[in-house]
């Protein structure tokens, strides 16, 4: 790494001139950063003719904590192989690697500049049709083509190899597992959720299926995972969808990324309730997100099973009834996952702006303590969910 | 790999005199190659004053079907540091590793020529009072010291990677869950076995538990197995117990080396149907080998639960009530692999002497009758495994 260093924006539009592929000989260039992320500079490079590229630069350090937080600058081709490896199988909907250098930390990428980030545009009250059954296509078709049904056992375990990816594991292991269960200074949330808090800590069995939802993130390398499915990773518009920024992938349970999603869903539908005072536009947004996360499984399944059915290699794997019974606790995981996302974008330390910005504390604090009772039912539901269905019904019955 | 060169008796006893730390100078050595295992060659190198040390070399081939099987030498690697991790953390139950050469895949290893091979010890009947307590000793203590539940985050992930061995893991992900289920060359059953080969082949949710078996073998990376423990793997003593020959180590589920060992003295039992003619007689050795079964059970629970209890570093792990639900699914994994063990030695590749040696064919076949229905039924009543006893109680209710 000793090549590395961290540009600006001269350093970054030269290094792209003189690569010299992605723009016309002597186009008139020009470049600015505009990352709002902590851990990576981001520079859309342009020409005068609507041509544009995006440079996005690891640091090797948080951004927000100033040089303090070193971060290893492996996680640059960690997200760059794992926007290749998901993009060859759905590249409908995943941003498109134009190039990678591991020494630099740099990735060029293609401009999604004509597409908004989902979260803004859900707490704009901004709907797309097409979310539930894209996000649901992208998890289905990444998870089973590098799942142990589609791949040689030795291509796998070359590939778990590959993206081992401790350090952001860590951030993952330490965020949604152990600091919203006990008292930890990364947390963080209002004075009035301390009872609440506290009976959380309090309860057993939300504890014990805590640490078997932790114990599958360690030690369940069924898929190469996006890693980090929140609507601030994904880009929208009414007909496009695409993923970005998988620098937490690596071989984990196939439940997290789409529990992950569906939290985030939920934590933007609780949050309508402190952010929408007329109540018909509200209903209308809760409609959609319900009939999103609706869609999302539904679609997630069939595809998963289809893909299951006709191109599962392994030979015992393909027992007839093996990926219904599978997928199940794929949604099983799922609904635990997404629970420990509602409690952890409550009380831990990466909140959501979708809670955040709602201005007044009342509220807010009301959106805080429907996320948080959420959270836990569907972690304390999560082993009896047999179906889709169940997942969804549950949800129902707390939103409601 | 280039320095390479498989050795003979002359060039294993130059190479231990030039490392010349294990015998007293001027000692007059010899050297003889006793192997037995169709991987590996096995050279005893001993003095005149009643020291020996034992040479291993692995080749770069099966040994059984001339050069024409080639197999990686990295294994001989995996097996000496799965030695050394073992040993550190059980030294009494592990043969000690004294030196080891990856080049030359050569391992030097303490003689245990004091000890015998438990399968055959247990062919002549026979019985060894600590048995069940020391595998037992053995299992909990290197299975909870490799797992989440002690190592770090990134130690664990950076072993998972070491202990990487596709090739072996190979082996094993055929011979288990593959070959047995459907017609394939490598399988070995008599005639007369047809009809129950070929139900048990029809039997979809025998398949479906095979599918979910083997989908745990590839991820399920819990603790570093030892990945080959049958009775040809440990030597005994009526005072010792020691575990050799860990060339299929990797990180997999728990459950799998325990299973493995309850299903060769399962073989063994039923192999005394045939070997044993005398009533009184078979009766003490089925005795003894259900209260070896037995203690061996109690004793993996309750040393594993004290070690979690009192070990643990992973902070959401540590939540009580958690270890006795894993360990719960422990035992679950270990019926099911206990039985695909069973079935697997009966009409597959690899067969055991326990059955093999029994010479009228009639009772053969009636103790492979009996082998693959148990195995048939262990792994129908895994998931409904609640507890050791349940455990028990299943092969009590098979071999009575």
């Amino acid at each position: 790494m000793s090549k590395y260093v961290a540009f600006n924006n001269d350093t970054a539009l030269s290094y792209v001139q003189e690569l010299g592929q992605f723009f016309p000989t002597d186009s008139e260039l020009s470049c600015y950063e505009f990352g709002d992320g902590n851990l990576n500079l981001v520079f859309r490079i342009q020409d005068t003719n609507q041509r544009s590229i995006i440079l996005k630069q690891a640091l090797p350090y948080a951004r927000c904590v100033g040089e303090s937080w070193p971060l290893t600058l492996d996680r640059a081709r960690i997200e760059a192989s794992v926007l290749q490896k998901h993009g060859k199988v759905c590249p409908a909907l995943t941003v498109k690697v134009l190039h990678h250098d591991s020494e630099l930390a740099v990735t060029i990428l293609e401009d999604l500049g004509d597409l908004a980030i989902l979260r803004g545009e859900l707490n704009q009250g901004q709907t797309f049709r097409q979310l539930g059954s894209d996000v649901a296509t992208y998890l289905a078709r990444t998870s089973f083509y590098h799942s142990d049904f589609y791949l040689s056992p030795a291509d796998k375990k070359a590939l778990v190899q590959e993206f081992t990816n401790p350090e952001l594991c860590s951030i993952t292991e330490d965020l949604f597992f152990d600091d919203p269960y006990r008292v930890h200074e990364r947390n963080n949330f209002p004075a009035e959720l301390t009872e609440q808090v506290h009976l959380l800590r309090q309860n057993s069995t939300l504890l014990i299926n805590i640490a078997r939802l932790k114990s599958k993130f360690f030690s369940s390398p069924q898929t190469l995972l996006h890693g980090d499915v929140h609507t601030g990773s994904i880009f929208v518009s009414q007909n496009q969808t695409k993923f970005i920024d998988p620098e937490f992938g690596f071989f984990g349970p196939i439940g997290f990324d789409l529990g992950s999603f569906i939290g985030n869903l939920l934590l933007n539908y609780c949050a309508h309730n402190g952010r929408v005072a007329e109540a018909p536009r509200r209903r209308d947004l809760h409609t959609y997100l319900l009939n999103t996360i609706s869609t999302c499984l539904q679609v997630f399944e069939q595809q998963w099973l289809a893909l299951a059915k006709e191109e599962s290699r392994d030979l015992a794997l393909q027992a007839p009834g093996f990926s219904e019974q599978f997928l199940q606790e794929v949604l099983q995981d799922a609904m635990g996952y997404c629970g420990t996302e509602l409690i952890r974008r409550t009380i831990g330390l990466a909140h959501v702006a979708d809670i955040d910005e709602i201005e007044a504390a009342d509220k807010r604090l009301a959106v805080q303590k429907q996320t948080l009772l959420l959270g836990e039912q569907l972690i304390l539901n999560a082993k009896s969910c047999r179906s889709t269905d169940d997942f969804y019904q549950l949800i129902i019955s707390f939103v409601h």
